[in-house]
């Protein structure tokens, strides 16, 4: 397979590349890349690292950001962030990503146990993660057989449990492994629309 | 108490408001009232309006928009409508609605069960409704006992069931006593962060 790993060089996503590598064509893009240079916030150049790349087996996305602080504290221009990478980021990932796909090809966002489980500081955080999940389900819905979308939600993980664990009181770590296995679920099990949640 | 409902002129804020104002004193507000005047995009307006109102025991948001169509449709600045109206216009309601509030007061956002349970032509729509739900249960952490918060998430409400049937196939309609109680149970009760579920 051909597969393009957006923040493949993150946290989760060299996890991610270095399992899938093993077996397949990987494409590492992001913003400190710059044979593949992607910033997901700007929609012109994910058109423009797609037409370079494609057609493509599989897309993945492990990058967005969102702003993180007291909910008192936030401002317009701070949920402003989140909506623009991490959630109309992903969205537009894959408004231009399936018509980067091969049939049959497949789709994968990164969300967060904020979503369904938030903690404090994650107004803007939780939502653009929630928004993701029903983003998810409503899009299967239309691509049919044409391709797969599948988001996987991921609770504090082990890579990042000591720079995180301050926020998420009682949070037990999530093995990389389990949480790659989530990625390898999404593009090379039968599941669209769903959420694959990696929460233990 | 001193009840602001935003949007209760609206399909569903319409039941709302004569229940409510059996009891309460209510002020309607929305985009086509002339005396209290709220366009829930435009958060200028949404300030105008809490500082000529407040303070408050309990606002009601029933307002809020999404562009609807097929995902292979949808535009940047379709996504827009939802991101600045349903998703930022309720974000923005609480933000500056917690600021009008009386000590213990509460906040009622609406969303729709196109968050858990999306239907075609709702990638945007879903999208908002899912932002909001993680939101509430984000925000609802940092409140604490000063104020609540919650949403009311209904599904095909019978008082539009004709108008939007054709796209919720074999859904049933709520009987719109049990969406008003929905309102009650958030604006009366003692949860805060809770998604309160109408769906049948």
């Amino acid at each position: 397979m051909k597969i393009l790993i957006i923040g493949g060089a993150g946290t989760i996503g060299k996890y991610v590349t270095e399992h899938l590598q093993q077996a397949h064509e990987v494409l590492v893009a992001g913003r400190s890349d710059q044979h593949l240079y992607v910033d997901i916030a700007d929609s012109s150049s994910i058109q423009k690292l797609l037409s370079a790349v494609g057609p493509l087996d599989a897309i993945i996305c492990v990058a967005g950001e969102a702003k993180w602080d007291d909910f008192a504290k936030l401002s317009a221009a701070d949920y402003d962030i989140g909506l623009r990478s991490k959630l109309m980021g992903q969205v537009n990932v894959v408004r231009y990503g399936v018509q980067h796909l091969k049939p049959g090809g497949s789709i994968t966002l990164s969300t967060g146990i904020l979503a369904d489980d938030p903690v404090k500081k994650t107004a803007s955080a939780a939502m653009v993660n929630g928004g993701i999940h029903s983003f998810v389900q409503a899009v299967a819905l239309e691509l049919g057989s044409k391709a797969r979308i599948n988001a996987v939600s991921a609770g504090v993980v082990a890579a990042s449990y000591e720079k995180y664990q301050a926020y998420f009181p009682g949070h037990n770590p999530v093995p990389m492994q389990k949480v790659v296995n989530g990625y390898v679920r999404s593009v090379f099990g039968a599941d669209s629309g769903k959420i694959i949640r990696i929460y233990e």
